[in-house]
Protein backbone atom coordinates (compact mmCIF):
# COMPACT_ATOMS: atom_id res chain seq x y z
CA UNK A 1 0.00 0.00 0.00
CA UNK A 2 2.97 2.05 1.02
CA UNK A 3 4.12 1.96 -2.89
CA UNK A 4 0.86 3.82 -4.21
CA UNK A 5 1.93 6.61 -2.38
CA UNK A 6 0.43 9.96 -0.88
CA UNK A 7 -2.93 9.35 -3.07
CA UNK A 8 -2.81 5.88 -1.89
CA UNK A 9 -3.32 4.77 -5.27
CA UNK A 10 -6.86 3.81 -6.76
CA UNK A 11 -9.44 1.86 -4.56
CA UNK A 12 -11.13 -1.06 -5.96
CA UNK A 13 -14.29 1.10 -5.74
CA UNK A 14 -13.13 3.95 -7.40
CA UNK A 15 -12.05 1.76 -10.49
CA UNK A 16 -15.75 0.10 -10.22
CA UNK A 17 -17.23 3.30 -10.48
CA UNK A 18 -15.22 5.05 -13.37
CA UNK A 19 -15.90 1.63 -15.22
CA UNK A 20 -19.27 2.02 -15.16
CA UNK A 21 -18.75 5.85 -16.20
CA UNK A 22 -17.01 4.86 -19.73
CA UNK A 23 -18.88 1.42 -20.63
CA UNK A 24 -22.01 3.47 -20.44
CA UNK A 25 -20.42 6.34 -22.37
CA UNK A 26 -18.91 4.23 -24.54
CA UNK A 27 -19.91 0.28 -24.34
CA UNK A 28 -17.84 -2.15 -23.10
CA UNK A 29 -15.83 -3.43 -26.18
CA UNK A 30 -15.49 0.23 -26.73
CA UNK A 31 -13.68 0.74 -23.76
CA UNK A 32 -10.39 -0.31 -22.87
CA UNK A 33 -8.17 -0.44 -19.45
CA UNK A 34 -6.14 2.44 -20.78
CA UNK A 35 -8.73 4.70 -21.00
CA UNK A 36 -9.83 3.96 -17.73
CA UNK A 37 -6.60 4.53 -16.34
CA UNK A 38 -6.32 7.68 -18.49
CA UNK A 39 -9.26 8.42 -16.91
CA UNK A 40 -8.37 7.98 -13.59
CA UNK A 41 -4.76 9.55 -14.49
CA UNK A 42 -2.69 6.08 -13.72
CA UNK A 43 -0.61 3.93 -15.41
CA UNK A 44 -2.01 0.53 -16.97
CA UNK A 45 0.23 -1.34 -14.08
CA UNK A 46 -1.86 0.27 -11.14
CA UNK A 47 -5.20 -0.82 -12.61
CA UNK A 48 -3.57 -4.63 -13.47
CA UNK A 49 -3.01 -4.66 -9.71
CA UNK A 50 -6.45 -4.78 -9.34
CA UNK A 51 -8.22 -6.55 -12.83
CA UNK A 52 -5.85 -8.19 -15.35
CA UNK A 53 -8.48 -7.92 -18.71
CA UNK A 54 -11.46 -5.63 -19.19
CA UNK A 55 -13.90 -8.55 -18.39
CA UNK A 56 -12.64 -9.40 -15.08
CA UNK A 57 -13.38 -5.74 -14.40
CA UNK A 58 -17.04 -5.88 -16.26
CA UNK A 59 -17.47 -8.69 -13.80
CA UNK A 60 -16.45 -7.12 -10.58
CA UNK A 61 -19.14 -3.88 -11.94
CA UNK A 62 -21.89 -6.61 -12.11
CA UNK A 63 -21.27 -8.76 -9.49
CA UNK A 64 -23.21 -7.18 -6.29
CA UNK A 65 -26.18 -6.88 -8.67
CA UNK A 66 -26.69 -10.01 -9.85
CA UNK A 67 -26.34 -11.20 -6.35
CA UNK A 68 -29.08 -9.57 -5.43
CA UNK A 69 -31.19 -10.66 -8.22
CA UNK A 70 -30.34 -13.85 -7.91
CA UNK A 71 -31.96 -13.18 -3.81
CA UNK A 72 -34.87 -11.55 -5.57
CA UNK A 73 -35.02 -14.42 -8.20
CA UNK A 74 -35.02 -16.89 -5.15
CA UNK A 75 -37.99 -15.21 -3.14
CA UNK A 76 -40.10 -14.37 -6.12
CA UNK A 77 -39.96 -18.11 -7.15
CA UNK A 78 -41.07 -18.91 -2.89
CA UNK A 79 -44.57 -17.34 -3.84
CA UNK A 80 -47.45 -19.24 -4.30
CA UNK A 81 -49.11 -18.12 -8.20
CA UNK A 82 -47.79 -16.98 -11.54
CA UNK A 83 -49.11 -13.74 -10.59
CA UNK A 84 -47.44 -13.07 -7.06
CA UNK A 85 -44.18 -13.97 -8.77
CA UNK A 86 -43.96 -11.80 -11.49
CA UNK A 87 -45.32 -8.91 -8.99
CA UNK A 88 -42.58 -9.55 -6.40
CA UNK A 89 -40.05 -9.81 -9.19
CA UNK A 90 -41.03 -6.64 -10.60
CA UNK A 91 -41.20 -4.37 -7.49
CA UNK A 92 -38.30 -6.04 -6.36
CA UNK A 93 -35.86 -5.24 -9.55
CA UNK A 94 -37.66 -1.31 -9.74
CA UNK A 95 -36.25 -1.05 -6.32
CA UNK A 96 -32.68 -2.17 -7.36
CA UNK A 97 -33.02 0.45 -10.23
CA UNK A 98 -34.09 2.75 -8.65
CA UNK A 99 -31.14 2.54 -6.32
CA UNK A 100 -28.60 1.83 -9.40
CA UNK A 101 -29.56 4.25 -11.48
CA UNK A 102 -26.27 4.32 -13.45
CA UNK A 103 -25.39 0.64 -13.08
CA UNK A 104 -28.78 -1.27 -14.30
CA UNK A 105 -28.73 0.40 -18.01
CA UNK A 106 -25.67 -1.44 -18.54
CA UNK A 107 -28.44 -3.97 -18.23
CA UNK A 108 -29.91 -3.08 -21.22
CA UNK A 109 -28.80 -3.65 -24.91
CA UNK A 110 -24.98 -3.26 -24.21
CA UNK A 111 -23.10 -6.60 -26.21
CA UNK A 112 -20.04 -7.03 -23.98
CA UNK A 113 -22.73 -7.45 -20.71
CA UNK A 114 -24.75 -9.98 -22.83
CA UNK A 115 -21.84 -11.91 -23.76
CA UNK A 116 -20.61 -11.77 -20.18
CA UNK A 117 -24.23 -12.81 -18.70
CA UNK A 118 -24.51 -16.01 -21.37
CA UNK A 119 -20.60 -17.11 -20.76
CA UNK A 120 -21.18 -17.12 -16.79
CA UNK A 121 -23.45 -20.08 -16.49
CA UNK A 122 -24.88 -19.39 -13.17
CA UNK A 123 -25.84 -16.04 -14.25
CA UNK A 124 -27.14 -17.27 -17.37
CA UNK A 125 -29.42 -19.56 -14.90
CA UNK A 126 -30.75 -16.36 -12.92
CA UNK A 127 -31.42 -14.16 -15.78
CA UNK A 128 -33.35 -17.52 -17.65
CA UNK A 129 -35.54 -17.98 -14.28
CA UNK A 130 -36.12 -14.12 -13.90
CA UNK A 131 -37.33 -13.98 -17.68
CA UNK A 132 -39.52 -16.89 -16.59
CA UNK A 133 -41.06 -15.59 -13.30
CA UNK A 134 -42.29 -12.84 -16.11
CA UNK A 135 -43.08 -14.85 -19.13
CA UNK A 136 -45.05 -17.26 -17.06
CA UNK A 137 -48.43 -14.63 -16.21
CA UNK A 138 -49.56 -14.98 -19.81
CA UNK A 139 -48.57 -18.47 -21.62
CA UNK A 140 -47.19 -18.41 -25.53
CA UNK A 141 -45.70 -15.15 -27.24
CA UNK A 142 -46.96 -12.83 -26.00
CA UNK A 143 -45.67 -13.43 -22.51
CA UNK A 144 -42.48 -13.74 -23.76
CA UNK A 145 -42.79 -10.33 -25.12
CA UNK A 146 -43.94 -8.86 -22.35
CA UNK A 147 -41.68 -10.35 -20.25
CA UNK A 148 -38.37 -9.01 -22.47
CA UNK A 149 -40.26 -5.78 -22.72
CA UNK A 150 -40.71 -5.25 -18.76
CA UNK A 151 -36.82 -6.29 -18.23
CA UNK A 152 -34.95 -4.26 -20.79
CA UNK A 153 -38.01 -1.41 -20.45
CA UNK A 154 -36.90 -0.95 -16.58
CA UNK A 155 -33.86 -1.23 -17.22
CA UNK A 156 -34.04 1.71 -20.04
CA UNK A 157 -36.19 3.80 -18.12
CA UNK A 158 -34.09 3.90 -14.84
CA UNK A 159 -31.77 5.16 -16.84
CA UNK A 160 -33.41 8.04 -18.64
CA UNK A 161 -33.13 11.95 -17.91
CA UNK A 162 -36.06 13.00 -16.52
CA UNK A 163 -34.79 16.07 -14.79
CA UNK A 164 -34.85 15.97 -11.37
CA UNK A 165 -36.67 12.96 -9.46
CA UNK A 166 -36.07 11.46 -6.55
CA UNK A 167 -35.38 7.33 -6.32
CA UNK A 168 -38.70 6.36 -4.76
CA UNK A 169 -40.76 8.53 -7.39
CA UNK A 170 -39.32 6.57 -10.04
CA UNK A 171 -39.06 3.57 -8.49
CA UNK A 172 -43.25 3.78 -7.97
CA UNK A 173 -43.54 4.69 -11.41
CA UNK A 174 -41.35 1.79 -12.70
CA UNK A 175 -43.54 -0.57 -10.67
CA UNK A 176 -46.82 0.76 -12.02
CA UNK A 177 -45.61 0.40 -15.59
CA UNK A 178 -44.33 -3.41 -14.99
CA UNK A 179 -47.45 -3.94 -13.34
CA UNK A 180 -49.19 -2.97 -16.17
CA UNK A 181 -47.55 -4.09 -19.11
CA UNK A 182 -47.92 -7.92 -17.54
CA UNK A 183 -51.74 -6.97 -15.97
CA UNK A 184 -50.72 -7.47 -12.59
CA UNK A 185 -53.56 -5.34 -10.41
CA UNK A 186 -51.71 -2.75 -7.17
CA UNK A 187 -51.72 -5.47 -4.57
CA UNK A 188 -54.14 -3.97 -1.58
CA UNK A 189 -50.71 -4.51 0.89
CA UNK A 190 -49.25 -1.78 -1.05
CA UNK A 191 -45.59 -3.71 -1.02
CA UNK B 1 -15.87 -1.25 -61.43
CA UNK B 2 -13.96 -3.67 -63.75
CA UNK B 3 -11.27 -2.70 -60.62
CA UNK B 4 -13.05 -5.17 -58.04
CA UNK B 5 -12.34 -7.95 -60.80
CA UNK B 6 -14.54 -11.37 -60.82
CA UNK B 7 -16.66 -10.98 -57.31
CA UNK B 8 -17.64 -7.25 -58.27
CA UNK B 9 -16.00 -5.84 -54.55
CA UNK B 10 -18.12 -5.10 -52.00
CA UNK B 11 -21.50 -3.42 -52.45
CA UNK B 12 -22.65 -0.70 -50.48
CA UNK B 13 -25.52 -3.02 -49.11
CA UNK B 14 -23.19 -5.85 -47.96
CA UNK B 15 -21.38 -3.41 -46.22
CA UNK B 16 -24.14 -2.17 -44.44
CA UNK B 17 -25.71 -5.89 -43.81
CA UNK B 18 -21.94 -7.07 -41.91
CA UNK B 19 -21.84 -3.63 -40.17
CA UNK B 20 -25.32 -4.47 -38.83
CA UNK B 21 -23.89 -7.44 -37.76
CA UNK B 22 -20.74 -6.88 -36.44
CA UNK B 23 -22.24 -3.27 -34.52
CA UNK B 24 -25.09 -6.19 -32.93
CA UNK B 25 -22.12 -8.38 -31.83
CA UNK B 26 -19.53 -5.97 -30.46
CA UNK B 27 -21.12 -2.56 -29.75
CA UNK B 28 -20.96 0.25 -32.63
CA UNK B 29 -17.82 1.45 -30.64
CA UNK B 30 -16.05 -2.07 -30.43
CA UNK B 31 -16.31 -2.25 -33.72
CA UNK B 32 -13.32 -0.98 -36.61
CA UNK B 33 -13.33 -0.54 -40.24
CA UNK B 34 -10.67 -3.02 -39.94
CA UNK B 35 -12.75 -5.81 -38.29
CA UNK B 36 -16.05 -5.20 -41.35
CA UNK B 37 -13.02 -5.38 -43.68
CA UNK B 38 -11.41 -8.45 -42.39
CA UNK B 39 -15.00 -9.96 -42.11
CA UNK B 40 -16.10 -9.32 -45.47
CA UNK B 41 -12.24 -10.67 -46.75
CA UNK B 42 -11.06 -7.17 -48.37
CA UNK B 43 -8.72 -4.41 -47.85
CA UNK B 44 -9.50 -1.00 -45.38
CA UNK B 45 -9.35 0.70 -48.75
CA UNK B 46 -12.32 -1.39 -50.12
CA UNK B 47 -14.44 -0.22 -47.85
CA UNK B 48 -12.84 3.63 -47.84
CA UNK B 49 -13.88 3.68 -51.59
CA UNK B 50 -17.67 3.71 -49.37
CA UNK B 51 -17.44 4.79 -46.21
CA UNK B 52 -14.42 7.32 -44.55
CA UNK B 53 -14.81 6.37 -40.97
CA UNK B 54 -17.23 4.18 -39.15
CA UNK B 55 -19.39 6.96 -38.11
CA UNK B 56 -20.13 8.15 -41.55
CA UNK B 57 -21.18 3.93 -41.97
CA UNK B 58 -23.42 3.73 -38.99
CA UNK B 59 -25.24 7.17 -40.22
CA UNK B 60 -25.68 4.90 -43.68
CA UNK B 61 -26.97 2.09 -41.90
CA UNK B 62 -29.25 3.97 -39.48
CA UNK B 63 -30.30 6.38 -42.22
CA UNK B 64 -33.09 4.48 -44.05
CA UNK B 65 -34.75 3.34 -40.47
CA UNK B 66 -34.84 7.37 -39.74
CA UNK B 67 -36.35 8.27 -42.76
CA UNK B 68 -39.48 5.69 -42.45
CA UNK B 69 -39.44 6.57 -38.52
CA UNK B 70 -39.98 10.48 -39.52
CA UNK B 71 -42.71 9.60 -41.98
CA UNK B 72 -44.77 7.85 -39.13
CA UNK B 73 -44.43 10.52 -36.88
CA UNK B 74 -45.41 13.21 -39.29
CA UNK B 75 -48.30 10.80 -39.95
CA UNK B 76 -49.15 10.16 -36.05
CA UNK B 77 -49.13 13.86 -35.43
CA UNK B 78 -51.77 14.52 -37.71
CA UNK B 79 -54.12 12.20 -36.16
CA UNK B 80 -56.42 13.72 -33.56
CA UNK B 81 -56.14 13.35 -30.07
CA UNK B 82 -53.26 12.25 -27.79
CA UNK B 83 -54.38 8.33 -27.38
CA UNK B 84 -54.85 8.19 -31.22
CA UNK B 85 -51.73 9.54 -31.86
CA UNK B 86 -50.06 7.22 -29.66
CA UNK B 87 -51.72 4.40 -31.27
CA UNK B 88 -50.83 5.01 -34.47
CA UNK B 89 -47.17 5.12 -33.60
CA UNK B 90 -46.88 2.19 -32.07
CA UNK B 91 -48.61 0.04 -34.66
CA UNK B 92 -46.27 2.26 -37.14
CA UNK B 93 -43.46 1.41 -35.12
CA UNK B 94 -43.93 -2.42 -34.33
CA UNK B 95 -44.74 -3.09 -38.35
CA UNK B 96 -40.98 -1.81 -39.07
CA UNK B 97 -39.68 -3.32 -36.10
CA UNK B 98 -41.24 -6.56 -37.42
CA UNK B 99 -39.96 -5.84 -40.58
CA UNK B 100 -36.16 -5.12 -39.47
CA UNK B 101 -35.74 -7.72 -36.79
CA UNK B 102 -31.75 -7.29 -36.77
CA UNK B 103 -31.66 -3.50 -37.44
CA UNK B 104 -34.56 -2.08 -35.03
CA UNK B 105 -32.24 -3.56 -31.88
CA UNK B 106 -29.19 -1.68 -32.47
CA UNK B 107 -31.74 1.49 -31.23
CA UNK B 108 -32.10 0.10 -28.08
CA UNK B 109 -28.75 1.10 -25.74
CA UNK B 110 -25.97 0.94 -28.23
CA UNK B 111 -23.94 4.58 -26.58
CA UNK B 112 -22.77 4.76 -30.10
CA UNK B 113 -26.01 4.71 -31.63
CA UNK B 114 -27.81 7.11 -29.31
CA UNK B 115 -24.40 9.62 -29.82
CA UNK B 116 -25.40 9.46 -33.59
CA UNK B 117 -28.90 10.24 -32.73
CA UNK B 118 -28.10 13.14 -30.47
CA UNK B 119 -25.52 14.44 -33.28
CA UNK B 120 -27.37 14.64 -35.96
CA UNK B 121 -30.31 17.53 -34.89
CA UNK B 122 -32.68 16.36 -37.35
CA UNK B 123 -32.52 12.85 -36.15
CA UNK B 124 -32.75 14.23 -32.76
CA UNK B 125 -35.41 16.22 -33.37
CA UNK B 126 -37.55 12.95 -34.40
CA UNK B 127 -36.51 11.17 -31.86
CA UNK B 128 -38.28 13.97 -29.13
CA UNK B 129 -40.98 14.28 -31.18
CA UNK B 130 -41.40 10.04 -31.06
CA UNK B 131 -41.15 10.14 -27.52
CA UNK B 132 -43.46 13.10 -26.54
CA UNK B 133 -46.10 11.47 -28.71
CA UNK B 134 -46.05 8.51 -26.49
CA UNK B 135 -45.86 10.15 -23.40
CA UNK B 136 -48.71 12.58 -23.76
CA UNK B 137 -50.82 9.99 -23.12
CA UNK B 138 -50.40 9.97 -19.59
CA UNK B 139 -49.18 13.62 -17.83
CA UNK B 140 -46.52 13.18 -15.79
CA UNK B 141 -43.43 11.12 -14.65
CA UNK B 142 -45.37 8.17 -15.25
CA UNK B 143 -46.41 9.22 -19.15
CA UNK B 144 -42.23 9.61 -19.67
CA UNK B 145 -41.34 6.41 -18.00
CA UNK B 146 -43.75 4.37 -20.31
CA UNK B 147 -43.21 6.50 -23.85
CA UNK B 148 -39.21 5.22 -22.91
CA UNK B 149 -40.33 1.36 -21.96
CA UNK B 150 -42.36 1.51 -25.57
CA UNK B 151 -39.97 2.30 -27.39
CA UNK B 152 -36.33 0.67 -25.23
CA UNK B 153 -38.80 -2.44 -25.16
CA UNK B 154 -40.31 -2.49 -28.81
CA UNK B 155 -36.60 -2.40 -29.99
CA UNK B 156 -35.57 -4.86 -27.32
CA UNK B 157 -38.44 -7.16 -28.35
CA UNK B 158 -38.40 -7.72 -31.59
CA UNK B 159 -34.48 -8.74 -31.16
CA UNK B 160 -35.08 -11.52 -28.69
CA UNK B 161 -35.03 -15.13 -29.75
CA UNK B 162 -38.59 -16.83 -29.61
CA UNK B 163 -37.46 -19.95 -31.54
CA UNK B 164 -39.14 -19.86 -34.79
CA UNK B 165 -42.07 -16.79 -35.00
CA UNK B 166 -43.05 -15.39 -37.96
CA UNK B 167 -42.83 -11.33 -38.65
CA UNK B 168 -46.53 -10.57 -38.24
CA UNK B 169 -47.18 -13.02 -35.21
CA UNK B 170 -44.62 -11.49 -33.86
CA UNK B 171 -45.78 -7.62 -35.11
CA UNK B 172 -49.20 -8.52 -33.47
CA UNK B 173 -47.81 -9.26 -29.98
CA UNK B 174 -45.23 -6.27 -30.22
CA UNK B 175 -48.48 -4.00 -30.99
CA UNK B 176 -50.72 -5.62 -27.82
CA UNK B 177 -47.86 -5.28 -25.49
CA UNK B 178 -47.16 -1.71 -26.87
CA UNK B 179 -51.08 -1.48 -26.06
CA UNK B 180 -51.17 -2.23 -22.62
CA UNK B 181 -48.55 -0.45 -21.53
CA UNK B 182 -49.98 3.10 -22.52
CA UNK B 183 -53.33 1.92 -21.00
CA UNK B 184 -54.97 1.85 -25.18
CA UNK B 185 -57.76 -0.70 -26.15
CA UNK B 186 -57.19 -2.15 -29.70
CA UNK B 187 -59.60 0.03 -31.70
CA UNK B 188 -62.45 -1.29 -33.84
CA UNK B 189 -60.41 -1.26 -37.38
CA UNK B 190 -58.29 -3.26 -36.40
CA UNK B 191 -55.32 -1.42 -37.44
Amino acid sequence: MSQQGVHAGPTRQRLVEVAVELFTRHSVEGTSLQMISDELGLTKSAIYHHFRTREELLGAVIEPLMVEVTGLVDAAEARRGARARADHLIVGFATLAASNRQLVPLLSGDPGVLELLRMRSEWAAVVRRQMSLLADVEPGLGGQVKAVMVMSGLASAVGADYGDVDDDELRGQLIAAGRRLLGLRSPRDGS
